[in-house]
């Protein structure tokens, strides 16, 4: 390589290594990664899911707070079966995109930023969209009454029937 | 400048133009600042709080989830005065560095991704560090019971008076 040669590839290294810095996300940013805020957790291999969906137990249910927590993450394509909570269930989505449907009514889609409500006793499912991850926060209170009740999957004709996007 | 200048320069300009792209956070992380997932909602300004924080109410009390839920956000300084919770609290960190302290007990430091418990009627009061603001998820389950007791302000002398950082 001759000297112009050395010269041009040492700049590239020099301009390549300062933009390695400048290349990652402020650490305030990387903190407030939503996907770090509470960890992923466990594999759910309750058999109560399509596809590959993860749990962090946030809260265990007691006869204090009469509530349970847990951080939920599917992957893309992944779902909970049908199901219901004779409590209700309040989600809080963190992360993604994903679907919520209750039983006759059309597939919604829901963001970062939605909070959805499962009324006692309703049949609904949620999960993931095809094309993104969801992570959301899911609060069951009245665990007195029960957290949930599973039902049969979520078949690919029901999980893509809904509502065109 | 002679051609080999040119080169260099030119080399540079490449190079810096592709670490523009680099540079910045990925579109996904942007889309996942937890300042933005839920409002900011509203400046409080019910006189239960030192400093300037802010509510956006997720889920008002009602009769069926039985639970009280809202994005807080405390500047840097603010705090809520003293108060207790006959029902408890749920308090999940999704931004930042606060204290959180029950009544004769140390100050407690809190970060993002800590879940703290409130047990019922214990006396305590949470916000942002002197440094930092801090935004949490605030869970009131069992809300006939009662929500929240006002008590008295949390003094300069309390405040800075915990745990030496």
């Amino acid at each position: 390589m001759n000297r112009r040669g050395v010269t041009i590839v040492l700049s590239f290294m020099i301009v390549l290594y300062s933009c390695g810095f400048r290349g990652k996300a402020p650490k305030a940013v990387q903190d407030r990664d939503p996907d770090t805020i509470f960890p992923r957790g466990d594999i759910i291999a309750s058999g109560n899911f399509t596809g590959t969906a993860f749990l962090q137990m946030l809260v265990p249910a007691d006869t204090v707070y009469n509530t349970q927590i847990g951080n939920v993450t599917f992957q893309p394509g992944a779902r909970s079966h049908w199901h219901f909570h004779p409590g209700g269930q309040i989600l809080l989505v963190t992360h993604g995109k994903g679907y919520y449907q209750e039983k006759g009514k059309p597939r919604l889609i829901i963001r970062s930023g939605d909070v959805i409500k499962c009324p006692p006793n309703v049949v609904h499912w949620h999960g993931a969209s095809s094309d993104s991850s969801l992570t959301h926060i899911a609060i069951s209170p009245n665990t007195p009454k029960g957290a949930v009740v599973w039902l049969q999957p979520v078949t690919d004709k029901e999980y893509y029937g809904g509502i065109r996007e």
